[in-house]
């Protein structure tokens, strides 16, 4: 399948969707990209600065009304499955359906139980982003020279799955394919962790006020910057991945514990070993990318 | 006293002390800056770059030649100390002695009990770095537009600590006049704590090898900058104000214990609102700047 002349929906207009839309119609101007959002507001801001082509406050009428052939799903991540039903529920073609959310594991587990007969789903999580919201700060370089996880499951379609890859590539994202299981438990350490960790870093040096933070600077900026990011997709991601995240959190306490130790009885081998072996790890991370 | 024809002299010649150097140069082209480092290669660096005027590898043989006006030592913090005791061996006026340390309780405790009669001290912590290091990376502007702490004790002399006072401003930093202790208290807080938590984060994410890592994205990166900073300076830091921060890590631990009770209950409500409180709390910290 090549994009051009394709029919794509983007359901949530906020700064992952509009970002890919752009993208997308950038790359592919000749496919019609239909913007859903419950937001009239938004989906005239996004008609207006030629983000979609069309626009449609309700999927089902949409979908009742025009066949897709891709439709990504850009909404919090406790939308999606409502989402999909609504698809699964109206669609008469077999569309290729992704999304944008951060966790996998339970949700692709309901797709491969529910098998849809005409919803042909991949999940898609790209590393991309901003702790700032909204259509009033996309980028339609959001995703370029990003990764994205694609998800494969047995059940997985395989025209799905390269349909899907494909339309990354095309923007330039990098992609890499992976069981939901897995990716979970890495996106919760390289993303859910530190962002938990940055929330208890606010939380606990504003416990009596948020006077001395007047003195904080960029080190404490940078590494509390994703504790900005909005509370009600954070709320889904948490939740959802909450097993992994709280493993992780776990170790990070064992590890909490040993540095206390070594900084009360003053063990100067230790604590250098600890920071020296920890600052080469961090020097190296950025050379991967 | 202006600073117009002053000897002054930086000890130390990194990172801080070079970009110093460099600030009062531009800013008082008649003053001499003395540059004192253990390497010669420095010296030679830093003279040749136009960061000092004249250097030294020895400072009791510089300061029996030369009577300095102002002397800022630059090094890590467990220096400080041999170089006071130093300057206050061979000086044969009064200079005014400033450093640019990240604690400050222990020292200026010692300060004031050793009384010292030819070495007027006052402690200065700028709040401005890198995770970098060295000459080669130098700014003349790191320090334009920071912060500097700046201590006072029932001992600190009037006429030292205007002077230092002076010098930072005549640079463009805002200085903060603050007792050690509660100095101390406050740099956990807002630099201290993040950077050990910054470590852990590497040390947890890294446990079993680095190789979810590859695919970490702009918020692991920034959450874990400073972790790439100097192990020799750090380890200063965390031992000579390890009481503040084993206070402070203790707190983190117990809003850690908190969270992850929220989560293993899934308890929705109190899940957001520790999200909505913390990411306000965060955003606010920015608008202090």
């Amino acid at each position: 399948m090549t994009f051009h002349n394709k029919k794509i929906a983007i359901i949530g207009l906020g700064l992952m969707g509009g970002s890919l839309s752009l993208a997308l119609k950038k790359r592919f101007p000749r496919c019609i990209l239909y913007g859903v959002s419950r937001s009239k507001q938004k989906i005239r801001y996004a008609r207006r600065n030629r983000i979609i082509d069309k626009g449609s406050c309700d999927l089902r009428v949409l979908l009742e009304k025009v066949d897709m052939d891709i439709i990504i799903i850009a909404t919090p991540v406790r939308i999606i499955k409502k989402v999909i039903t609504d698809i699964h529920a109206v669609a008469r073609n077999k569309p290729i359906v992704t999304d944008l959310g951060s966790t996998k594991e339970e949700l692709l587990r309901w797709v491969d139980r529910s098998s849809f007969s005409n919803v042909l789903f991949v999940g898609s999580h790209p590393m991309a982003g901003s702790h700032e919201m909204g259509l009033s700060v996309i980028q339609k370089d959001l995703y370029t020279n990003t990764m994205c996880f694609v998800t494969k499951t047995s059940k997985t379609s395989r025209k799905a799955l390269r349909v899907v890859l494909n339309m990354w590539k095309n923007i330039h994202v990098r992609t890499v394919v992976i069981n939901p299981t897995r990716h979970d438990k890495i996106v919760s350490k390289i993303s859910h962790l530190p962002h938990a960790i940055a929330l208890l870093l606010v939380h606990t040096t504003t416990r009596s006020g948020a006077a001395v933070l007047r003195y904080a600077g960029s080190g404490f900026l940078d590494s509390t910057r994703i504790a900005q990011s909005d509370a009600s997709i954070w709320i889904d991601i948490l939740l959802s991945n909450k097993v992994n995240i709280i493993k992780d959190l776990a170790l990070f306490k064992n590890a909490t514990d040993t540095l206390m130790h070594v900084l009360k009885k003053g063990d100067e081998r230790k604590l250098r070993a600890f920071l020296l072996q920890t600052s080469a790890k961090r020097k190296k991370i950025k050379s991967l990318l």
